[in-house]
């Protein structure tokens, strides 16, 4: 146990094309489960130490975008997160730092900064949680420490780190180097020299990473102080400076500080760890049939062996697939050798050049108040499932070309219709016709799910005007 | 021309897993388009020489599953079909024979009949009806012709015949031998000297084909005869005597006659043609792009070539693939090596084993007054989208466990609701409490396009009280 307070620091900002189709950038793998009931970010807030270790609430620098996603399931584990939201991507240095400064504005200058990605496995936490600690007491004594991963294999897909000098800590080190992804050659040539993969998690003192910062990249760490100093509070969340911030260089927090700093350690993770990187990564969490088939969901293969098949959509059946991996959704599939994995991102590269919705955006769409999910569509007519969370309440809006029925088939709805608020329970349904000012809202304590019908001319997602709006979207 | 009547029999009941998992045993392939607008059976009609050449209303044959398809999209090309329904399958010599009598009853003992497969593809209709009338005039010399096809390639999905004698008119040849599906290696050798393919295409005297089966196989012969003798018609349907023809045995029109009598004769159809017999087949009938890749439906391929992917559903994407087939409707995928094509029914036979749903049933489920389809499940409620036919009327009916909201989304809706008759209109809905009686029709001349909400504690199909029904399913 250290004498410092530990602020844990979650980055949960990255986009998701790699797990394409079912990571989207409208929702990246970070909140998302791939078929466990909890997300990766949530399996990240349940992984850290306990308070009673000296750690804080976290904090969760994230998008825009991704914000409500951030807090619901944070709250969803019962854990109390501040988010922070960076008005764009500028890579890992100015997140960090960002993070340096609002920590060390709350909890002091000794204060140290636990930063973990959003995005990564970590099955055993109890592990995990000792190696935080033991990083820990590395890190008061005035170090920018890496968690380094005992390899398991000569993986090509991660960066590596040559540990040097011993430090007083058992298991800890100074960074003699870090390098880039190797080849397969160069991989197990660094196994055999004792390299660690770096996992890209971190810990050190909040001012100490600031000064390193203003040392060998000042334009960042000023901008990153900038946009702090110039943030705002929006509906509880932590907007930055977006003139600062914009302003601020992208560059990842190795490049900047990690690989140019003396004051670089690496505390050895003797835990099993993934970035999830990419399909191959996922595949090798599973457990393999007798034939080395690795599937999930609906589905039949006949004389295959090395495939993986993750559903979670259709029925997935192969023939003869040998090193084979299938990946579907309920609107997009992806069929390619295994050892394709790494090419994804080219894919997707070219699903957004040809203007494909579902290279972005999943079926079901987030919204702060709940979700909403097209589930059949006519010539003049459009039905929608929609879940609203207990509480929330939908923009007072209008619509100039479609009238709209709704079902209540789970909770209670309070209906706004004209001058008019009434109730709407289960099995009941309301009409609401084209051009009346409405908006629902669930007051119970459960989920409200309705399914709504639309009909008229014109049924696009355009065609709402937004009187009033409790999310600030009018 | 000829001058007999020529009476056009059209074999559909076939079942459908080699094209899985778009064809299916609830609605197998000779019913479906494979993404054009016509369906097999319904080009096969179209292609049926002109009346102006002496031919009458086809006469089809058919199970008792597939009648309301073999009705409604015969009247969909505006034919005037019989259907002929068989009590179970017994393969194509029980179905010929039967189809020889009821055109023997109706057009008398010289007629002759044209029998095709309902789910072959003979994209030159022209070419196609022309080798059918140079058939008739052999048939008419007291030949049981088959039309062979000059092949195009060594394929070994086909049989073949071996051409003997020449007759009088051009093209045409006593047959030598049936063979069966050969190896690469025969199938060249046949190629070279002048084997046909084998289509299962016949036209023959109905008398002779009867006597003919008499000699060879007098148990067919009587058991069809007897099948013919007692059948009943229902709703128009000619429904045959059931014991008689579950008490014939099954056997295929080659085995039972062809490979036996001395009067088969063989017409070269220098027309393409495919029995679309695997999934194979159907990419041989694409357009290759220069990378060799068949696709339909929304697709995307990166680096790949000798692709065929077929999507009635998701978007479908591929990396690296070579030689393989990709298969997608909205439940169901499958992926292979193309040259696996033959194996599909081994899949379907396992997933048959399995009790999975997808095996036999579309998402969509036909019904003798139009189609529903399950858009959308949850706890305790159920969404469905029902289209019903102009003129159409589903049963009169109640749930015990389940109240419906009927959204009228197209059409038109004549509802009973207890002693109440009402209509509603598009952009209107109403609401079916548990336990009332009920029923719906479409009195209108388009489809009637509704969205059913079912709420309730128990929601399967089989709580449904009929109380009347004009399809005979009270």
């Amino acid at each position: 146990m250290t004498g410092s307070k530990i602020v844990p620091v979650i980055l949960a900002g990255g986009s998701g094309t790699r797990l394409w189709p079912i990571s989207r950038d409208s929702l990246p793998k970070q909140f998302l489960g791939l078929g466990s009931p909890k997300t990766f970010y949530q399996e990240t807030l349940l992984r850290l130490p306990e308070k009673s270790s000296g750690v804080t609430d976290p904090i969760v620098v994230t998008s825009d975008d991704f914000r409500f996603f951030a807090r619901r399931q944070a709250a969803e584990v019962g854990v109390e997160a501040t988010v922070v939201l960076e008005p764009a991507r500028r890579d890992s240095a100015a997140a960090m730092i960002v993070a340096a400064r609002i920590a060390q504005q709350r909890y002091g200058d000794d204060c140290l900064v636990l930063a973990l990605a959003a995005d990564h496995l970590v099955p055993d936490a109890k592990t995990f949680r000792s190696a935080c600690l033991t990083a820990a007491t590395v890190a008061e004594e005035g170090y920018i420490v890496t968690f380094g991963i005992t390899p398991t294999e000569p993986r090509t897909s991660y960066g590596y780190i040559r540990p040097g000098a011993p430090l007083g800590v058992p298991g800890s080190f100074k960074v003699e180097r870090f390098v880039e992804k190797p080849n397969r050659e160069t991989a197990e040539g660094y196994l055999a020299e004792g390299y660690l993969w770096n996992s890209g998690n971190f810990i050190f003192p909040a001012a100490l990473m600031i000064a390193e910062a203003e040392k060998f990249e000042p334009e960042i760490a000023a901008g990153a102080a900038e946009a702090v100093a110039t943030a705002t509070e929006d509906l509880g969340f932590i907007r930055l400076g977006k003139g600062a911030f914009l302003a601020t260089p992208a560059k990842s927090i190795d490049y900047a500080v990690l690989e140019r700093t003396d004051k670089a350690a690496v505390v050895e993770g003797r835990f099993a760890w993934s970035d999830i990187g990419s399909w191959d990564a996922v595949r090798e969490l599973g457990t393999p049939s007798e034939e080395g088939n690795v599937t999930f969901g609906p589905v039949s293969l006949l004389d295959s062996r090395n495939a993986f098949v993750h559903s979670e959509g259709p029925l997935v059946t192969g023939i003869g697939l040998d090193g084979f991996t299938v990946i579907a959704s309920d609107d997009a599939i992806l069929v390619m050798p295994t050892d394709r994995s790494q090419d994804v991102k080219h894919l997707v590269a070219g699903l957004k050049a040809e203007k494909r919705n579902e290279a972005n955006e999943h079926i079901k769409i987030h919204r702060p108040w709940g979700t909403y999910q097209t589930i059949c569509r006519g010539e003049r007519f459009h039905v929608k499932k929609i879940v609203v969370d207990p509480g929330a309440i939908l923009s007072l809006q209008k619509h100039h070309h479609r009238a709209e029925h709704w079902v209540i088939v789970k909770g209670t709805a309070e209906v706004t219709l004209g001058d008019k608020v009434y109730t709407v329970n289960e099995n009941e349904s309301t009409y609401l016709p084209i051009g009346s000012i409405h908006r629902v809202a669930n007051p119970g304590k459960i989920p409200l799910e309705l399914i709504e019908v639309q009909t008229g001319s014109y049924l696009g997602e355009d065609d709402i005007v937004r009187l009033e709006d409790k999310y600030a979207r009018v």
